[in-house]
């Protein structure tokens, strides 16, 4: 990355992203330009699994990297005074209207994020995007635009995929996207409390990073985990893979500050939230809670308290598999209600098991994840290998505590017929989990859209809501015409229920194959909610996921959370239309099969 | 208690407290009337102790029970009217204008609560009180009191103790107190998802009897257990004794009904929220969350899923001593950073301990609470026994989750200097543990006001908290020109921090008691404040905290609250001004001293 000092300037003397000392994301997919894209070659059974499952003989197809030149770029709508003021209030070098710039932050990384941006239909992309240094940026910058009755949106990693990033359609007024990413640090540890104090920009990898060279860790990875931030995290209250011991991002957040706009009346235009950091509170409706999945709609996050974790002196991954994956629902069910508490617990349905094991590097008769001892086990024990399911069980702690929490796991997998394989498949698990997104690339790069979609359930409806959801989408794809594949796996285990997290790709490469997606899409957000689920356990609900909150937390809900946006931003200018819809139809709902 | 069948009806016909079968505290104190109150002449320690340190003999004090006649109750200003739509929709038998019925609802039993009641300070109480059976009854009260512009104020076991039942002062509107005391059934159990769906007026070991039967517990035992319910729980943002394993409430409510006002525009003047059960979700801003905390200032909770866990086969409270209470806040932090996950943490300050020893029953030279073994072992050791400090750490699970927890924690107190003395205390503190609003009660009667406030912060603040708040407290008591005795316990741990309970005592029995007490409550309060602390941990905030709310969620973060209950609420009908008080000064910010 270039820094400030190396800073070039495109041909019109403008900054461009190589202006700022800011990470960035390619403006056509998942990572950095650096980034080495899914090399098929390397898994000799993926393109058998790849016929076998969506029709396509990937290997015959030609990957081509798009154009930036092919693109049709809106103009800048930023108009002098507004740029003036941000140029004085944060520096030139810091306010960028260079069109790559502009189309970076124009969406997140949905598939239909991807799909737009390499079609070249920017609607409506931002005007300027800006880097502020510190808080007092981040605030003046928020009262130029409402000076300007413009439109803000904060920005972190950029992996958003609920359409949270980009500016309504049609939205007449200048839009200034405000990129989070010099706003990184670290800042202090207050070491008896475990608290962090770290800036709302931080990069996950970085964020780590500093934290570790002091022994702590947040404990919060999700699979965004390499390109997205602190402040994003609480915007969308993610929750990480090891959630099971570390919570998710609403556990871990316990002070924050925002810039928001002030009270009507107030001397200034706007005002600096501040929480400070509690461990638990009484003070009425909870307004840590509000901050937390608010998507840029009520300010913008400038630094969090989080509360973070010495690193643990063990730390493994054990898999197990299951005859079935109802077999392993209810282990992980039993192991949920125990007394072990393992810091991850992941159980694959036997779709998602067997596009795993496809996805080996090493070509041999039975995947990296089983050798044929274990294979032999299987069938003796009269399992159909179609149906057997992997579970990966992660344990953290002091080795007392890991062993301990191992020897419940343990028994409990056994009662319900499950078979330890041991450290191996977890390692390589690690490994690779944050590869997916460019698994997705390519496969969008051959013609088949693939996307991701969350839920949680209590554990009574675990089960239903699987079977329901794999049905509704093998259904939807029938009726579009094409193959399709969805797989699932358990993601995030509670006292009280799970998290169930589907992937599913349409084998439809033709012009019309957002329809083709979106219907798929529809069927399984609808079947969640239909089955009990949640619209979202942690990607949010940005534009993609509005046209079913109110079937979610009911429409006095949606009313409760409208009132709240209203009041705190009567101008919508903070990135309005997001998670409330206010009547307009989202993107999801206005395509053509709606 | 009278059934409704055995239902009588006062002199004018009228429904009073013995027409329904619900449980009502003593219109003058805590409990029933049925409740045996403080036994002085058991506690043979007590008078001495009192003396020492109020310079009180509580045992030459007269002792009297108030008498209902002297009060001069206001008249209800129920009209015809709303009295005729509220027999319509709930039946004459629970529409009560009773005047004890109405002075039992007027307040909570806070102090000043009891206070003022005795001293027949009936400023505006409530114009009548209903009994809705179910949630359909709830929202046609609530219909009736909106198309009437009156105001509702829920009510459920009525403990509640920051003045957040009572009508505002000089409110104009008619006041509808709704007791929710008919609806306190576990409607259902999900074993499978470990929930249970209960109604909101279930009272604490009501509910717990029917859980209990059924092998569940909620595993929520605040010290008001006994005189509070499921929806005052989630209204105040309730926390238990058994937090430490169980939650707080927060943790606890995974889904909720709410019967409030409808969005404009719709055809109805009510609506329900309905919240139905998840482990978790990435909704936008939580509105669950938004329920928890509010206090009646934005709908009726109906009823609510609950987290239960099945009946620990092991239940024990083991008893420790550290020979200062800086010793015990050092071990209840490393416990709290271990792996270890007891129910309950509690450590006494010195002042708490003595105060505990001197409530002995039995004479004895030590007191039950240590034998003279143990005394000989401490004073060996060097230790002040007037700096000693009783902690009590409370183990629940399996048997071999108890005992490896019981290893780890046994570990962490002998590296802090301290010294276990095993099961006895506990098993005394477990059985006397709701004991304490009785002597709250005694000391009142023989004019010595005494009160609770707690706090929670990091870690790191801890014991300056500690200290800072019992030095105000002690110069707020000499600039009284009273006696006083304040003490501490840390009651609730957390990975990030502790809550610390306070309780203090001020020896002014005269008719401006209430103005030493909030000369010193004010400073505890502040303390908290300028300590980094929390305005309340989970009494909540009422009226009698909401001057210190903008100080702890700062401006901007009461704006966003105000913002939420004006969207709710345009008409002010759903009991006004708890939490935030809109300018007008509440009942602890206009005593004489202010």
């Amino acid at each position: 990355m270039s820094t400030p000092e190396q800073a070039g300037t495109n041909q019109t003397g403008q900054p461009n992203k190589n202006s700022v000392a800011v990470k960035f994301q390619k403006w056509w997919g998942w990572g950095d330009e650096a980034a080495k894209p899914y090399a098929v070659a390397d898994k000799p059974k993926f393109p058998t699994f790849a016929m076998e499952n969506l029709g396509v003989d990937i290997l015959s197809k030609e990957l081509e990297t798009p154009s930036f030149d092919d693109l049709d770029v809106p103009a800048s709508q930023l108009r002098d005074d507004l740029r003036a003021k941000l140029v004085e209030v944060i520096g030139e070098q810091y306010v960028a209207t260079d069109d790559e710039v502009r189309v970076i932050h124009a969406f997140g990384k949905g598939v239909r994020d991807l799909v737009r941006v390499r079609r070249g239909q920017l609607d409506r992309i931002p005007d300027v995007v800006v880097y502020p240094a510190d808080e007092a940026q981040v605030r003046a910058v928020m009262d130029a635009v409402l000076e300007a009755d413009a439109v803000v949106i904060p920005y972190g990693g950029g992996s958003n995929i609920v359409a949270a990033l980009e500016p309504e359609k049609g939205e007449q007024r200048q839009v200034v996207t405000v990129n989070m990413g010099r706003m990184g640090k670290v800042l202090e540890i207050d070491e008896h409390s475990c608290l962090a104090r770290i800036e709302a920009g931080a990069l996950g990898p970085d964020m780590e990073e500093q934290l570790n060279k002091q022994g702590w860790t947040l404990g919060h990875f999700p699979d965004s985990f390499m390109w997205s931030t602190v402040g994003g995290w609480i915007a969308t209250r993610s929750t990480g893979s090891q959630s099971d011991k570390y919570g998710d991002i609403a556990d871990m957040t316990r002070g924050v500050r925002m810039i928001m706009p002030a009270a009507p009346g107030s001397a200034e235009r706007t005002d600096v939230l501040v929480l400070h950091p509690l461990p638990s509170y009484s003070s009425g409706p909870s307004v840590r809670e509000m901050v937390l999945g608010s998507e840029g709609r009520l300010g913008i996050i400038t630094e969090a308290w989080m509360q973070v974790h010495k690193l643990a002196e063990v730390r493994e991954i054990q898999a197990y598999f299951y005859p079935t994956y109802e077999d392993g629902l209810r282990a992980a069910e039993a192991i949920a209600h125990s007394d072990a508490e393992p810091m991850m617990l992941r159980v694959s349905d036997a779709a998602e098991t067997q596009f795993s094991m496809a996805n080996g590097k090493k070509s041999s008769k039975v995947s990296h994840y089983m050798n044929q001892a274990v294979q032999r086990v299987m069938l003796a024990k009269g399992w159909n290998l179609d149906e057997i399911c992997i579970s990966f069980v992660g344990f953290e702690g002091s080795a007392t505590h890991v062993r301990y929490t191992k020897s419940v796991v343990s028994k409990i997998v056994k009662a319900n017929g499950g078979l330890g394989v041991g450290k191996g498949p977890g390692t390589l698990f690690d490994q690779k989990k944050y590869d997916i997104p460019y698994i997705r690339d390519f496969l969008l790069n051959i013609g088949i859209p693939a996307d991701v979609s969350e839920t949680a359930t209590p554990w009574s409806q675990a089960e239903e809501i699987h079977t329901k959801t794999v049905a509704a989408a093998e259904k939807a794809f029938a009726e579009t015409g094409h193959r399709g594949f969805i797989m699932c796996h358990v993601s995030h285990s509670y006292h009280a229920g799970a998290c169930q997290y589907f992937t599913f790709a349409v084998a439809d490469g033709s012009e019309t194959s957002m329809d083709t997606y979106d219907h798929v899409k529809r069927a399984v957000q609808q079947s969640f909610i239909d089955c009990g689920g949640t619209v979202s356990h942690h990607h949010g609900v940005g534009e993609e996921h509005s046209p079913w909150i109110d079937q979610d937390i009911s429409p006095a809900g949606v009313h409760m959370q409208r009132k709240l946006f209203e009041g705190v931003d009567p101008g919508r200018n903070l990135n309005p239309g997001k998670i409330v819809h206010d009547g307009r139809p989202g993107v999801s709902s206005n395509s053509s099969d709606a």
